[in-house]
């Protein structure tokens, strides 16, 4: 079973990650923003450089999570975006699930975007909506509840706020549908009551 | 200074590729061929599974050559090969360049297809053509001259030469092409007069 996983959601120029334990504590949660990407002609190299800085940053686990874009690629208008996330998919992958070189075992599962969304009530149709205000009252659960859903370390919550601020351009979508996956990766596991 | 490099070029289904050393001796030349891409819905885990196949049978070396595959992305009808192909790029980027994460060094090298066409000679406008009977003069040359342009151990002739038998329905294209691209690598290198 997964001590701990590392669950990595990745926007236009954002890739962020929690990685959390199977007591759903929340041991890091970050992100790493890119001004480079789908700028010119594509160069493998600049993917290559700025995945590979988030990456070295990313704690090791047992599992990687990777959400898989959902982009339909029927709309011929997105395929620059389709590529751009594809690409950055199949070189987080390539970074992170090489051990499968040496002993054939996936390190890096793929989850769909709507079964997050749908196990958190999230969705509106067939799409999601933000999970910023869900993720916000389960940061103050942890803090006013005994047994909260999820755990943050309170050393570590002021930092968080900040990312939920008036005023701050970053809305942190990212992190947040990061932080949703890795809980609902774990309740999918142990909490098939 | 590179004392061996890997040339790689894949298409739909195959992934080539030539070991060649400074001297133009080639040490390795050969492919995998995948059955399992492009079938159904896209899922990372089976490409992962055939390029690591591949890249556990490509042998190590200084630096890899890759193939920029050179599909426009204005033609929709080909986002499905253009897709395929840029994910196999990325997958090989994450998987052979991964030492960038602990040094900072590049060591996969995208190669513009055209380029090594115009260095052979290989345009008719602004297409390649095949560079198999090059690589099959090559391959003769390498036992008739006496300073032959690239040099294959004999023993390996006999096999390479099945390639090229009448009745193969496998042209080896890739195969040639990772090659052709190898040596005009080492050839840009050394022979600026």
């Amino acid at each position: 079973a997964a001590k701990s996983i590392v669950s990595i959601v990745f926007g236009i120029r954002k890739t962020a990650w929690a990685h959390v334990d199977r007591n759903l504590t929340v041991l890091d949660w970050n992100q790493e923003t890119s001004h480079r990407y789908m700028k010119g002609a594509y160069l493998p190299s600049i993917y290559l450089e700025e995945i590979s800085a988030a990456v070295s940053r990313i704690p090791k686990a047992d599992f990687f999570l990777l959400e898989k874009p959902s982009i339909s690629t029927q709309n011929t208008n997105l395929f620059p975006v389709t590529l751009h996330l594809r690409t950055i998919e199949a070189m987080l992958h390539g970074l992170l699930g090489g051990g499968f070189l040496q002993d054939g075992q996936h390190r890096v599962l793929s989850v769909v975007r709507t079964a997050v969304g749908k196990h958190f009530e999230l969705m509106v149709g067939e799409s999601r909506t933000s999970g910023r205000e869900l993720v916000q009252q389960l940061m103050l659960d942890s803090v006013t509840q005994e047994h909260p859903r999820v755990l943050f370390p309170r050393d570590t919550l002021t930092r968080y706020r900040r990312l939920f601020q008036k005023g701050n351009a970053d809305r942190g979508e990212e992190m947040c549908d990061a932080l949703l996956q890795a809980v609902a990766f774990y309740e999918f596991l142990f909490d098939n009551s």
